[in-house]
């Protein structure tokens, strides 16, 4: 086989070869006639509780994203043959003052949705899904949301938002459906007694780490179908929800976690819904090991992006 | 929120902030009101085998209890508002001569015990349990031990202490009831035939990883509890019980073992027990990946603390 | 004790001691009285797709084979006193022309089998496979053939090797059963839908992970023995079976994978067959982490070398 | 030698033992009667052009100080015996918001300040220094300052605060005296022609890189002494002007700088001053390599408490 | 200062920011219309002698130079306002066969030569320099070359290409002109006596790493301008020719070489040449720490740009 | 070119390749007719200060030496055409107690000085100088030595050996020659005021860094020689001598030390001398980065053993 001196970007070249953007995807700012737009949001000022260095995640995850091949057997899909999708890059923002980052995270999220393209966003710590959260209500109104992470991040004792709290905020600011937000994979020490209750106490269904390891992923994922219903829904995967033995390239990394086959067919299980937008969070590459997180991370926004086709094929 | 100019050791301030000590609880020599002192016994002169470095175990686990909250929800205890719990530093010893630094372990210990403050050791190499076990047993008699770990450490064809033969020596010299001693996790190639038995041969009911996974944690708990009763209990854990893939920064990794989450809840389920002492140990952070076993193991110090804590309530 | 000034190949040595061999066995270019024999292939240029480094995989599982020691509890073996096991070093090879280094691959293999020695070999990409197994078939005839791997590697696009196809040009070649081809573990996006029945389609049978997940290591193994039934078997393993939480230090690494309990129990289970010879492939150990994947990998060859011993027993 | 049970801070103990202090200090929020704190940053919000992770600078410096011994040779002093030298552990801050932490760190060196206690900074991102400036100026007017640095820090174009500007601010603000600011090391590729012209505007001396080689280290010394004259001086260590194979582990590393040794024989020439107070600013252990940049900020913070003392014991 | 929501490949934006280019140009496999071209070549099949991974130097070379400025203030050029740059991306190749990657580096060079547009390539092992010669030879006539390395890669004892021959090669071949070819820089082991005189008998003007220091910078960029005259130039710069303090992050370092601040000297030396082609080669960044060489091959690649502007500009 | 399918020790094999070995010399205890034996020392327990792991030293330069071609041009020799120089592998010694480690040192030191055979060792920590001076002493009477470090190591306030003390040790037990001993590149701060002078107060010339860097190395090379004059000279080489910058990977790095052009330098000077043996100390592979200190510790021990040879041509 003769190599050839150009290639597009549904050729097969090696992970290692070229400008590394998701997937191979052609890189563009005009999203004009794409139906998914990936979009990184490098920011890690929002990690107040431990350690920095989730801005180069957006970076790390598309580099080891080039592995990935385009055909998902499990949902029956092949997202970059069957859609456009393409790598807007990244939302600009300084990390100096994270409520003007987070303006921009909206204003760039809704310019893309605008043009009536689908987001799946690489993060940057969790505080940017506050204002994702903002862009995709705007549209579509109060959404459902699947929250999958360790920890709860509904802490009320804040007024500014860090990555402790954005789904806190979001609920006060009318972002989330009461009646359609489930927290799956809580666990940890806490600081005070009653975490999981304030969580409670603001409409959020919380499944900890036991109850989905007793009930297993396929009843997991139905109990997650059932509670967002055909609600337009909103997935944000904290990459802490797994545990550290295969993420350990985190923020604050809680030990007991979901194994990478776990993830993968819980995501899996998430099909039939109206899925409208989804991010991928808390990426540190600097406390990775072999590039295992980011990895991961790479193959979960896969999962994500397929899910958002197959809902797109559907819806 | 104005942030204060001081704090005191229940404020929760970032994990990346200030002196290090366990979980942020003060630093003093002195234990006369302490219910629990953490004391860590940095040595590897005990590494007899393979990998050195676990004299670097105990800061790595203090620098990574710092993200650990309070609050334990599985045991309903909350350690640091229910007790008085200091960091005692380290015991002070030189390397160069094992002998020596065994009676100074032996001999700060039993100073610690003294002041009716129950110890949390933090390793070091598993030749410190021996001099642990004995300050135990001038105070409490013949102790039950809950011994887990990948390797049986009753080895016994040496005369000196090292890190493959502390349970055969402190057997030998009385520390351990031999009634109540249960070995839970082992697993690996053996150097002959026969390392099973001889650790049979002085009274250890060895539960093998595979029967371990055939129980389950429940029932694996269960067994363990019956095993030790109502006799004082002191409990080793060695940090290569777990999988190298959940911790690879130990010394001589065995491959096979538990899950974090396997580990956690064999803990979780030690109440019950009039729990007199505990050590982890084999912590090198020399090999760590993203210090995932420091972060492990403070995680599981923490659920030893919080057993201690559960048991003096209850004792 | 007294420690000696010389020791042989069956004292236990401290594992960072002397000369590193694969498990302290005696290193000769002469296998003329071995029954097995520990060959490495430092080969890399088959890694067309991602990373490269597996030419430093053999002398990093010798380096970490040391602390295994010699009794197999499971398979109640203890191969270096029941067989004479020696190391060989490397096939002597130029990264730069696979094909030549795929000669010398099969030229010194050929030499070995010639004086009744087994070979076990330590990879090197995948690539490697191919000229193992037309020295082999070349001696037994078409082989049946145990393949464990995430990648189906029968890809027939190519016309060169690569490691992305020894097992279509192997078939090809008549190296391989057809009706004795099986593989385990298959996972992860695919290139195009189609590859597993392109697998299929030249005779594998392909048993996926979830299958895997579903079956249980005991009913799989049967059912692999009953695949193979008592044909010559050649098990090649690729160390990207395994999940990248228990192996990141490899080449192409798919998430989702065995866990390192459920790798070994699927070789142990593998008894009562007829092997002829095995290979370890696709350690890289410069994506590793506390070394954790070479000593994975020494602990699966030892399996697979008391596997070889327990056949040779037997047969 | 029989080795005690308890030791304290002028003891020698080996440095992998006990709590990390600065140079095994005592540590108190109290400097009533202190000479000299150590104070930590832990800050890296200001870190916008690149790299994140100061935050966890203190705390590797503080690790890495511990084998530092007492005696500087070269500026015959003993800064632990002669004077009272406390860990003041960190200031307490938010990543979040950069102007609030600021503001914390001006008022807790102020109150350090109030106990006439001089105060050695360990950053943090480079933009903690007109906090810090303020504090000092507050108490000593306008202060001469002696800025080694690769870049010169006085970017004019941003109305906020980060690590770009502070020397500009401060200059703006009258922290700094026009005519006694010096940079010294200054380097590598700019946005613009004309950086060096913009701090030159600003009444900076600016002595490049260049000019520092071809000056060597003595003259150097003698042109920084000359140029702040007796005025009261504040140093800024920026660990980028070191060489990065020297000091991997920064946030903006730019080639072409200084040795280990010129860096400490620079210092040791800046005997005869008064200085007032200093800092050591972007250590970034993120990206270090076996701590050696860690280890030369500890002993160039050192040399900084060592040139203290001598100004202390003369003015 | 408000930040956009989008910008240009002129705007300083924070280098863990966007789709990384080199240096943030814009990426197009259309050089019509550029004066420079920045490719990459991902091979490193050519290493033979010792460690492979410089297949990742180009992703990484690109990922470290988004903190390089414009600006250089030596050579007084701000190359991305003077001229137009891009990313051409990399050389489509596979790593098995050496040979049709050569064809096809050649032909995708000569590609962009003929646009009129002059490359700076990133290699890739040493290897690549041979088909690279071979376009600018094509197109230039017999080329002086300056051979910046510590080997002299002029090895004669091979039929075929790889990194220890290329030169030779070349000579052989007649893609350099014998009366202008000079290596700065040699040193290290020799496999044989005779390797600098093996260089010299084909017309090598061969500058030892002694030589180099004892004339000292600027006489040695003097001795080099003088060698190669008003000819041709094309600069081949091997990154190990600096000592591994320096740059340990590639494929067979030696001790003993250059500072980064001795090389950025040299390059800047250069002026006055009539530069047609330039590469630098044999990043491996598998083996760096905290991405030191990759920093400083970014900045040696700026250098080398801001040469061939200055020569341009003149020429 | 057609590979062999075997080859000898004078073959030249990539370094990635077969069993490491220094050098490639052959392996064996038989030092009958050798003329120069390789001997590691795999031993930290006398590293009583601050790190361990120099136990992994002795593998770690083997693997690293592999890539030392076989002639020197500077000396002139071809070490492994000329002599027969072989690898003896490592003493066999148990870290538990250093006094009989000692022990074994000397004994297997002695055996192999005894066939008339010269001793390269590799350490291990420093405090095996001990032992081995008093095994050349036994043979040769009180030696010269030349000692190369950053520190003193004639600490006189313990009793027992540690790698603080071993040069007081030995000058108490005879074993140096008072008016021959000589310390080159001492520097760094001091546990007290006098070190130097306890150094003096034995009968060292300490020759500090700073008196080092005024000389420069054809200077100091000339002091050196002439101190020890035509005694019987060993040479003790710690590698912190180095400035961590080129050898991070020791126990207690120094910073401000030479580079590896100057002690290259300094080695090529000793010419002239009688040398009888030698060690390379300290290299702790635990806290590398990309294997450059074991790098040029295999450089250093490459020109030690040459010295060697040259010395062993004279006399």
């Amino acid at each position: 086989m003769k190599l050839p001196l150009h290639y597009n970007e549904h050729d097969f070249i090696p992970a290692y070869h070229g400008i590394a953007t998701f997937m191979g995807c052609a890189h563009t700012r005009n999203t004009a006639d794409a139906d998914f737009a990936i979009v990184g949001v490098p920011l890690d000022s929002g990690a107040a509780s431990w350690r920095s260095g989730t801005r180069q995640g957006p970076r790390s995850i598309r580099e080891n994203s080039l592995q990935i091949w385009g055909h998902n057997r499990h949902l029956n899909i092949t997202p970059k043959r069957e859609f456009k999708v393409v790598d807007f890059g990244d939302v600009v923002l300084e990390p100096i003052n994270l409520a003007e980052a987070a303006e921009n995270i909206t204003a760039t999220t809704s310019a893309i949705l605008e043009t009536n393209t689908q987001q799946l966003t690489l993060g940057g710590d969790h505080s940017i899904t506050h204002p994702l959260l903002k862009a995709h209500a705007e549209k579509y109104g109060p959404l459902a949301v699947i929250h999958i992470d360790s920890h709860t991040d509904t802490y009320q004792n804040l007024e500014y938002l860090e990555h402790g709290n954005p789904f806190w905020l979001a609920m006060r600011d009318g972002y989330i459906d009461p009646a359609a937000y489930i927290q799956v994979g809580i666990r940890g020490p806490q600081s005070e007694p009653g975490e999981i209750e304030e969580a409670q106490s603001i409409g959020a269904r919380v499944v900890t780490i036991e109850e989905c390891f007793e009930l297993g992923m396929p009843a997991l994922a139905e109990l997650v179908r059932q509670h967002v219903g055909d609600r337009a829904v909103y997935i944000s995967l904290d990459i802490d929800g797994v545990d550290p033995a295969y993420a350990p390239g985190t923020g604050t990394p809680e030990v007991g976690g979901f194994t990478s086959f776990q993830m993968l067919w819980l995501l899996r299980g998430l099909t039939g819904l109206n899925i409208v937008g989804a991010d991928l969070v808390e990426v540190n590459p600097l406390y990775d090991a072999g590039a295992m997180t980011s990895i991961l991370a790479a193959n979960l926004a896969f999962e994500l992006l397929c899910l958002m086709g197959v809902s797109k094929r559907e819806n």
